[in-house]
């Protein structure tokens, strides 16, 4: 199994699982998750690149995977994921980079598959 | 070794290690730490849930892990803690669901130990 | 205008305009605000300290008096609210510290209003 | 003087103070911060928006202002900015609200200059 | 009263009132921050400086208020002042920068009192 | 393959992936960070242990890492670096401690190597 496989099947059994609980708070907060990213006044590519961008600021490794796969599924560019990277790194500083890291090795894999 | 085991098997071993170096501020911190979660005007179970709500907003997972099976041994229910990390989901926003997965994994592996 | 009118004429005026921009998104994450601290397996007491918790280890200045207010409200003692202030800056760390100063400056406020 | 004039007299005479220490380090990211947002593979709107974002969730007035300032000037709509703040605020949980607010009062500042 | 003065008058006023209440934690995390900082096996101006990187990245401005009143003390140069300056923004990222712009502010003040 | 190694070897070889992308301001963040460590009037102890406390408070294993490597590099004693752990958890709080055990574990990897 690859990073790909690894990240997503973990992530849709503890989702069904978290979901499973029925708490109502969390299963709108998910629900939420899906609307906010859907095309609006603002085009799908760029939502997705605010999500990898505040990922990465915020140094979630899993939220980063998430949105990258997203990214490429979207057909955004290796150049246009690295301009992402780039100001993701400028703002968030060098404590990004161990991010940026694992992030570009996701990208790879994506590439790859 | 299951996760719970591993965990604290890391986490005493560990712990033996700083506190053998003698550094003061560092053992007085690890003092008060157990001094903070003691019961006071406000009871053991609310504290712990706090510490629980802080840790995933913070989103240091092994502070989950460690306020997660100090929950399951002050006999909270699986509904309170749920509605803890709601609350944490949604103070801390989606960065926080990782972790969430993170979490329930953990809680259900102390529930069926 | 003392500090408690000041902060909830601001943020009831600002919240007003927020909603009527009847962003779908931000009109549920508010809504979902309400609903999370209502009464539940957890006791809306337990719920407004985690709430305090958290919003001080986050050290957000504007939810510590949100949540201050809440906890003078349902009854919290001093002595209550300085505990959770203690484990929020045991938590966080003394960079918590300038927000416990307002935090204890607002509380006071609370009690002599 | 406005919201608006303030912060850009105060950013702007600091901003001569600091560089003018004459630190090779801080010049040079003074100079990538001009540079990243420059229209590359991703075009300025977006971003801008991006920037917008991740201030937001890391919290930052400051940066807030600067990049509504830019998102103002490059033509984004009320709409689409408030779908940026409801993305940001998604992300990084309700602990970002006292931030969108003061946004949207900046905003309706730009709008009404 | 000038910025150095408001800042110790409101700080020492604030914290005595917070050790009045007794709280043996909290007192405790005061008293430790006054030990840690004192000479050891690391001078004191190298933990100032690290005192003064910390709070930059963590982006607390009253921490950084502190420890430039003790850099100032301890007779560090303004180079060397913003050298820890350069450090803590490439660290922390251009976040960082609006609290670099207060920190270059109040080192002026420092030097013209 | 160790600690040491594993972290290396990653590190090395994805930096060389990243800088292979040629995103301008990728490769410049990457080259401030050789220069913002360089001997200056700080001398290189000092700002390896601002550093280090920097990595620890932002919570950041990898980057504790590098910067222990470092402080090992340029002759740090155990004891200068368990001050170093002690300010910066003070600083950060016990949400620092996990990763307290993690750079303790890898010093000593560092001193046994």
């Amino acid at each position: 199994m690859n990073l790909i496989e690894e990240f997503n099947a973990y992530r849709s059994q503890m989702n069904d699982k978290i979901l499973a609980e029925d708490n109502k708070v969390i299963k709108r907060i998910f629900n939420l998750d899906t609307n906010a990213y859907a095309e609006g006044t603002i085009d799908v590519k760029s939502k997705e690149m605010m999500g990898l961008a505040c990922s990465m600021v915020l140094r979630c490794d899993d939220c980063v995977k998430y949105h990258l796969g997203k990214c490429f599924e979207v057909g955004l560019t290796k150049e246009q994921v690295f301009e992402v990277f780039s100001i993701a790194t400028l703002i968030g500083g060098t404590i990004v980079i161990p991010h940026l890291r694992r992030a570009a090795e996701y990208w790879e894999t994506l590439e790859n598959q």
